[in-house]
């Protein structure tokens, strides 16, 4: 599997956004070997997610960081690995996570967050924390100049070589076939442990999911593995139901077309609402349809979708004293490095069954990125398998 | 210390409100064998607490119920008890609770919550659940007419002889001493509890408390009482640091003469911030304050504070992915007939020692009620003891 790359600078191919929303270029670029406590992977498998397809329209103008390699949910093979790494080496199979950990920071030592003090995701971070700098360069074609390319959340995957922090690289066992441990860099990992972790979804209770794109369906995954009774699915698109069946959704609301507020629909379905809600949308009013869908005295809110809106939290401050509670989760607040090898092991050994197959709807190779970008945007695939 | 009533109609004096804002008018009410379960207390003290002062003066127009009795939070003895109640008799010595706990809904019985279903708080109840009437009367001076007096909170102990439902009398023991016990019926077990059952402080954390009023200084106590390492309070008023000390305030700060954002100063004070913060003043923006002053990653603010204002929680979604949660709490989540008796007991054993006289600062007879309504509304009282 290892490539002949030393520790120098190698070329290869990257897929380039050179600015926003315009179509990735496959470019040679320069990789330079990894600075202390980095790696160099060899990515094999790559896919592509909803905050892919934001960076890339430079939907946030603090993020537009360009010539960028964007790209965070992969698995692939470690290359090189630079000084002070010693828990990689050369040839170990890896799936590098936007959400870091360096397992020596308060944070990491607390056992209260999976939020590292360093290497936490941070979407305006563009370059590496050992020197500031980058490890791709590029020749741009019209000035003729070379220039350095950005990196993104961590990660930087659409590229046959990638350099990030040993922190965010994770080891797994060399038995699980990547091409489905790809799903466990970021949608799968988020969604499975917002249910498992974030809410701790437990055998016979209820649960609404708003949003069924990969990561609601992956909340949906770890809901039915965990037991829960009932799984409703919420969404505007009514095509999304005979996939959700997969994962465990046991009924659907079409939010369009519901003549009644979903929260109220939901209420009467379950006696009073859902044990535990998760909104996938982003959308400020379904947070606020997520949060009274749930049951008064108990009933919690994961918000996993990106809000990109000015507006605040639709709750009032006495909405809190209903019970009701709502919470954030990042990467389904797994501690990466600590957690993720023992869920791969426990899949390996067939004590976790996740359907990591019927995530995949689609494969092509790495060229073919700029069509896979397009099946996300236009809501056809859930995840899109490049391969190298 | 039982009366000669019995259980047909007696006179008792009141103190009724009859218009908002009004002073307070010391009646006869005719008061009413207790229904079913329903019981008939003696109140021997009671204490007021803000929530009086706001529907004393009507705040909110929802609740403006006159002529009514106000009060919740007093210590008495059962006089007589209505049909049906079987874990209450004459003679016992009970604290009124505003959250009642009927024990055998679906929400008593799950042990997630102190929410009862029927005899949860309901600040715009103003009569019996059995029959939706009241339990008193008063003649009218001006028109001459018999007119029903409205309750309040599940409880109105404004009145020598009270009737509540059995859901909101806590029995006690009788060796506890009534004058003390008075507290738990409202303030003191919200701010306890607000420390050991919804943040659940331990040895050596962090606390922050924003609004050092009798809330606040329960909270304080606490998370004294719990071994926390730093209780920083801030109010507007410097006054309350001397009387905070007492219950465990390490530290002060005068937010009005602070030059920096209060959440700024706590961070550099606390190393990024405090465990736990409880906003007890009502006001949005001390909220916020509240909320920014934890740690990221683990930081959680309990409200207390009834909050009048139209505007929705100041808080922005993506807010909550730095791993900081927020959450209501009632009566210190305490349910109150299961545990409130245990407390007593651990109090009377001296396991727990709580400072009771810490919070009296004032006593009075009943007649002077005014004065106490007067004392608490210029900040000058924590509790004023009213003995009947």
């Amino acid at each position: 599997m290892i490539d002949d790359a030393t520790t120098t600078t190698c070329v290869r191919a990257a897929a380039v956004v050179w600015g926003p929303g315009e179509p990735l270029v496959i470019e040679e670029v320069e990789v330079a070997p990894p600075a202390r406590m980095e790696v160099r992977v060899k990515v094999l498998f790559t896919s592509i997610c909803h905050t892919d397809l934001s960076a890339w329209k430079g939907e946030n103008e603090l993020q537009r960081k360009f010539p960028r390699i964007l790209g965070h949910e992969a698995a692939g093979v470690v290359e090189s690995v630079g000084e002070g790494v010693d828990d990689l080496a050369a040839g170990d199979h890896v799936v590098p996570v936007f959400a870091g950990e360096c397992g020596a920071c308060a944070y990491c030592e607390s056992g209260k967050t999976n939020l590292c003090k360093t290497y936490r995701v941070d979407p305006f971070k563009s370059t590496m924390v050992t020197d500031g700098g980058t490890r791709f360069t590029v020749v741009d074609r019209s000035s003729g100049e070379r220039r350095p390319v950005y990196h993104f959340l961590n990660t930087s995957t659409f590229v046959e070589y990638t350099v990030i922090d040993a922190a965010c690289a994770v080891k797994i066992n060399p038995r699980a076939p990547l091409q489905k441990m790809c799903l466990l860099s970021c949608g799968l990992s988020t969604g499975l442990g917002a249910a498992w972790n974030a809410a701790n979804v437990s055998k016979g209770t209820t649960v609404a999911i708003f949003g069924l794109g990969a990561i609601g369906l992956a909340v949906a995954e770890g809901a039915r593995l965990r037991g829960a009774s009932r799984i409703i699915g919420v969404d505007v698109n009514p095509g999304k139901f005979s996939k959700g069946k997969e994962m465990g959704i046991t009924d659907f609301i079409n939010s369009k077309a519901s003549c009644k507020p979903v929260h109220e629909v939901i209420r009467e379905m379950t006696d009073g609402g859902v044990d535990y809600s998760f909104e996938c949308t982003g959308i400020n009013d379904v947070l606020r349809e997520a949060f009274v869908s749930t049951h008064d005295g108990w009933g919690l809110t994961v918000v996993l979708g990106i809000h990109a809106t000015p507006r605040m939290l639709p709750l009032h401050p006495m909405e809190l004293f209903d019970g009701r509670r709502v919470t954030g989760c990042v990467f389904g607040d797994f501690k990466a490095k600590s957690q993720l090898p023992q869920l791969v092991d426990k899949c390996l050994q067939g004590e976790v069954k996740i359907n990591f197959d019927g995530f995949i709807t689609h494969e092509m190779p790495f060229e073919d990125i700029n069509k896979a970008f397009q099946l996300l945007e236009e809501g056809k695939s859930l995840r899109c398998l490049l391969h190298f």
